[in-house]
């Protein structure tokens, strides 16, 4: 396992919509995607891109979304997770589930197009962690 | 004002000890630099190397330390701030006054020697965000 690129910043928010104009206006952001539906994860997602990562911005998707309970102990938002890029998604998790990190739910089809999965914050540092496969069309 | 490079996410840790080798060992992160003291801020400081971006890890020093209060939130450590470069620290202080956002301190050296501000996360979608004036010498 070697450390990969920090894919995104997982910002959890009440509104994609309020989000975007404050990254665009606030912050100067240029190049922001087009907001879309995640049911599988229970997110509406956009990506806010900087010159060398992205920002991942997630409202809750319907009542069962994960983010309802974060938004409750954080109104107004905040940061949620962290994602690295590795080669293999396969062998990730190997390696994770051999040093007895909880791994939370099965590898699936994330934001990118690529497989995901989760990882359980109190086994990592207190910070909830996306591990992607790296796009192959990408870097 | 002009979205800038992600510098780094900043990671409190009740020990910079324990996470350098979580990071060496179980992220697999090769460059991880020599942990120093930032009395000014209050926090012990390690950076860890993505090959996009960097792990600021911070540990608290000394009894005031503004990180005490977050460890007694979150034990473990976890997500504590993002810190966005720009090419003037004067002229983005003055972006962010001029819109309102609450600026924590006035500004000062941070730990890559350039200076910095903090801005308050309720005016930051949740998000306590690090402004830093980009190192001449790097990118």
């Amino acid at each position: 396992m070697k450390l990969g690129r920090l894919n995104h910043v997982g910002v959890a928010t009440p509104s994609i919509e309020a989000s975007v104009a404050f990254y665009r206006d606030m912050m100067g952001a240029e190049v922001i995607r087009e907001p879309f539906d995640l049911p599988a994860q229970g997110v509406k997602v956009c990506f806010v891109d900087t010159p060398n990562a992205q920002i991942e911005l997630i409202e809750p998707l319907g009542d069962a979304s994960p983010i309802h309970t974060f938004l409750a102990r954080n109104p107004g938002g905040g940061q949620h997770h962290l994602c690295y890029e590795v080669p293999d998604i396969d062998e990730a998790r190997a390696w994770f589930e051999a040093k007895g990190v909880r791994v939370l739910g099965a590898p699936r089809i994330g934001a990118h197009g690529t497989m995901i999965f989760f990882l359980h914050p109190k086994d990592m540092g207190g910070v909830l962690t996306e591990i992607m496969e790296t796009p192959r069309n990408q870097h």
